[in-house]
């Protein structure tokens, strides 16, 4: 099976074309799409979803994921093995969540252009780069068939919250912000579970403070006002029933969240 | 074979992650999207687009619907088995279609727990609760294995036309608006078929006199003007050759029409 | 394998109601979407689109392809054979890249109605007829037993660049305007080779010289302008590589290129 991650969108012939070239290498392989419409060239965006869903396919699965600012440049493709899955794309931290959750982690830089459709396109190593190696993936072909393996490869660091003792608060960050404009913060379950929480515990957001906690959307009392969860990719969420939080409190991503008069500060492991 | 209805977008991790489950547990299931662009939380849209193509699909085939506003509340999960097929989602409603035009409907409380994935997290049932069921389905578990069978389902009722005979006109509604803008009514093929129609039978709609009627766009002469054809849902339909007919007339889902002078009131059985 | 090509967008019931009665009439049949988002009628665009693509899938597909304004009417639906590739759609144009490109061409007027689903609707012949046409197609029923081969078929020009020798220049067109606001012109690679730029030579598009040239994105130093190179269809492009060239010269398709004092006039074969 190969999955699907681009800023390629759905109107043009680039999506076929990497799935036509997958079928034409490795008939009868099963395709599914994560996305296409990750904004374009936003890396951080499509690796925030495709680390928020890899883990639910299963073993083997190849993961083609192309959102390629620097195509044709001297960027490398690179083929990555962790947790029994492959991963096909660009050097260019796309893979930064499989890093940082994957214990054991494989990259190799593609190099063998025997696995490439020809001529290789500059501006379309989507088609002629990426599909025809996660197709031979698909098929069997070993990473180390492919290219050299490496240790340098490009990645971003995942911002933790961190514990500011002196002012008695933690402060995290929006990681992502989804299609309905729930913002996804970097605080884990593990972060925020009860014992970190006391009555004088306050949660801001965007110069607010978030006044409704709770394990699901029915339990928003004022579907108007801001709503915190423990959100279905192992993160806090902040949500507004009504509408997009987003919007409400004009989030972006990297926007800081402050938990003031915490139980006790984050330790980083 | 798996159908997959949401109002997920296809933005987000959220539908991969419902296709990673459903090939975890049912590899190999073919797996095919109605659409993720329902309007959020907009039941009765998710009702009438899955109604209008159900049938459509082979025997067996298991349709997933989740357009869910009470998720992690008590609304129950449910499956339904009707015509040969399966429906997997929310007792909220969204098979309204399927129990309408179906004789034999058996639905079941889906309680059996070994069939999710866990942990359940309370906001994202679709991928932990209904595609592993739903994957379960497909692989040949019968429904009884999962949950007891109910009666007490929810349903809303679909407006069927009545007649007001003391003003001699028949009162139909919109049932749906389709991403042209045309608006699909609910006077079927057999409410408005020869029969019902005299010379000076008169078709209002959003206080306009609708001219035009014939079988396919092309017979539209006037191409900025409103024209009405029996659909391919089943129902009469009122389209803008030139553009969106809601949008024309300001339509919305539930709005009335009006038949005056019809030929003989509709008798409901 | 069927692939999909029309402009019913992904909202309603019309996608999945085709894939219905495909995987009826021909179940296991893997379908591939190229795009349902092609603007409404726009058949121009969706010839473009095909063209792109289809020459990337294995031998042996079958491209349903339905972007229809004359549907319901005397319009002939077609099934072409080409390249060991099947065509199925409206005799609208909808394949005039297919027959600007293959040399050897078979056209059959669809007639025989035992391959269509009944009853059929005047206006979903997408459902109704090329569906199951195609399904048939797939599971290798001969074009000749479903219709008449004809010669006279509905086809449109490519525009080709031509050479006005009395002033010096060579005028092209733009084909098609993609998602990303880039603008694919007439000229291929054949066209504008390395032969046929002198230094005096200038590129003129909208009233703008582009002054940059080059094979990929990252090489546009000045990211706010105009930036040439070929494109992945085989076409040179015109593209921003901070947004829409489109949007920020207001090009549509049809609109000119002027090459002017170029090394040779294009001789046309």
């Amino acid at each position: 099976m190969v999955t699907l991650l681009t800023d390629f969108g759905l109107s043009d012939y680039f999506v076929p074309a990497v799935k036509g070239v997958i079928l034409t290498v490795s008939p009868g392989t099963q395709i599914i799409d994560i996305t296409h419409e990750v904004a374009a060239q936003d890396v951080h965006s499509a690796a925030f979803t495709l680390g928020a869903c890899y883990r639910d396919f299963p073993q083997k699965t190849v993961h083609f994921a192309v959102v390629d600012p620097g195509v044709g440049s001297s960027r490398r493709p690179i083929v990555v093995e962790a947790r029994g899955h492959f991963f096909v794309g660009p050097d260019n931290g796309i893979f930064s969540f499989v890093y940082a959750w994957e214990t054991s982690v494989r990259v190799f830089h593609v190099t063998n252009d025997q696995y490439f459709r020809h001529p290789v396109s500059p501006t379309f190593h989507g088609r002629d780069v990426f599909a025809p190696v996660a197709a031979h993936v698909a098929r069997g072909v070993k990473p180390e068939q492919i290219g050299e393996q490496i240790e340098d490869y490009v990645r971003f660091e995942i911002p933790r919250p961190h514990s500011i003792e002196a002012q008695g608060v933690i402060k995290g960050r929006i990681l992502h912000i989804d299609h309905f404009g729930n913002c996804i913060t970097n605080f884990t379950g593990a972060d925020l579970g009860p014992d970190a929480i006391r009555p004088s515990t306050k949660f801001y957001f965007g110069g607010r403070e978030i006044r409704q906690f709770g394990s699901h959307f029915a339990e928003a009392a004022d579907r108007d006002d801001l709503f915190a969860y423990p959100g279905s990719a192992g993160f806090w969420e902040i949500a507004l029933w009504s509408g997009s939080a987003a919007k409400f409190i004009n989030a972006r991503r990297g926007d800081e969240i402050v938990l003031a008069n915490p139980q006790s500060a984050i330790t980083h492991e």
